[in-house]
């Protein structure tokens, strides 16, 4: 079987390149990713795969990925390894680009599971998809983005190691909205657990409630002083001696490790 | 006090700009920091400053620095904001450029502590400096890194929010080096523990060395066929459902964390 050139005056590219972009995604309600496990992943996940560029050139596993996207029913095309190269947002191109469409959940998706993270504010995208990768890796069934980096950004896709194509997950970015799922996870049974840097109950000593959602502050300003308002548990994770904070993305893992293993049958 | 704007024919822009290069760091012995926070650090730590640039507008914070590069015997110029820009590598100057030297440390220094890092090809030199970070957060008293990324490269330095300027670590890079390195933590008392994505012990069953070098292998490719052989323990983080690994940062950071609180006064 072989595949359609994608021209270079072809009005996909259009979409391509638009994806680039938060407005670009919003208005298609699509993203674009990248490489060869990625693409593996979405391609094995529920969402909608609309097209996938494959070089030209690509061996026998990118050609596997791109007849299963057929089968899958998405619109396949040879492209030239120089435009590849154009529109990747990576250093170098990986061969394989496709389109998919950016999921829709209910609330009642996101925040069904006993373990639900949240992320206020994290601006950083390579640390928003690792906290979705480390996420989905301890159980944590739902997560929520409040304001910050864009789960479907190119960046935040790569680093959640397609942690963002199973997780139910939702964004909000109105002040109103944001304020509003605090009550939301209330009235789904969710204890909220924040993370401080200083003067929280040490990690060591924390008891989880049986149902919770994690939430992780931006990077240097921390948790908002609404989320601190509501917080049933604050929790700080113990450093030594003259060291200040851990990365967001390694604290919020190690919180998620240690609600994970957490026994979740626990009261609610 | 005021100090003297640096002109853009002065030499020292020829170091700075050779910094950007590992070839240009190894010529000189020198490395370059950034930022408000991470300078902070630099000028706590034993390292000598040999260059400080700072914003001719800069505030009082970054002014308080510029007193104490002084005093630290730095030579410390005004820049403008657009020269500020050019030398940056971030995406926007923050502000405040320093120029110190690579430290040098001993095999003694770097393998004294019950906890020792190292790094094997890591290739990402964020993942390098956030590992840092994390080991100095929980004991790791020194650092190996065997190839991969330089932990004083910019992007690692900023990483590491200061722990590349206070803990003792050596850069290895030819492959005899690199295989004497296993031999000389082994007559330091260190086991070696690797991280394993699956089949080894599972982290919650791990029983720790009371003196141990934690060797994390590279993103992909994991850990190497030499660091498998002389390894006295191997561990796995468990996982869930169909997730297949997590960020080499998150992973090693999780197993320092756990090596970090067991309890390190057992025989040696």
């Amino acid at each position: 079987m072989t595949f359609p050139l994608l021209g270079r005056h072809n009005d996909r590219l259009k979409l391509l390149r638009s994806l680039a972009k938060g407005s670009g995604r919003e208005a298609s309600g699509c993203f674009a990713a990248e490489g060869l496990r990625v693409i593996r992943e979405l391609l094995s996940s529920p969402l909608r795969v609309r097209l996938l560029l494959c070089e030209a050139q690509a061996g026998g596993e990118e050609l596997e990925l791109a007849h299963l996207a057929v089968r899958r029913g998405a619109e396949v095309f040879f492209a030239d390894s120089q435009l590849l190269e154009q529109l990747s947002s990576a250093k170098t191109s990986q061969g394989l680009l496709a389109v998919a469409e950016i999921p829709k959940y209910t609330w009642d998706e996101v925040l069904s599971c006993p373990r639900v993270l949240v992320l206020e504010g994290i601006q950083d995208p390579g640390n928003v998809g690792t906290l979705l990768r480390s996420g989905r890796a301890f159980g944590f069934g739902g997560a929520l983005c409040l304001g910050g980096a864009d789960p479907f950004n190119a960046r935040a896709v790569r680093s959640s190691a397609g942690a963002a194509f199973v997780m139910p997950l939702m964004r909000l970015s109105e002040p109103a909205d944001i304020e509003a799922c605090f009550g939301r996870m209330r009235s789904a049974g969710l204890a909220l657990v924040t993370a401080a840097a200083h003067g929280g109950t040490p990690l060591t000593q924390a008891v989880f409630p049986g149902r919770a959602a994690l939430l992780l502050g931006a990077e240097v300003r921390g948790v908002s002083r609404m989320a601190s308002s509501v917080a049933s548990l604050e929790v700080t994770i113990p450093l030594q001696g003259s060291c200040e904070s851990l990365n967001v993305a390694v604290a919020g893992s190690l919180l998620m490790y240690e609600m994970g293993r957490t026994p979740r049958s626990e009261a609610v």
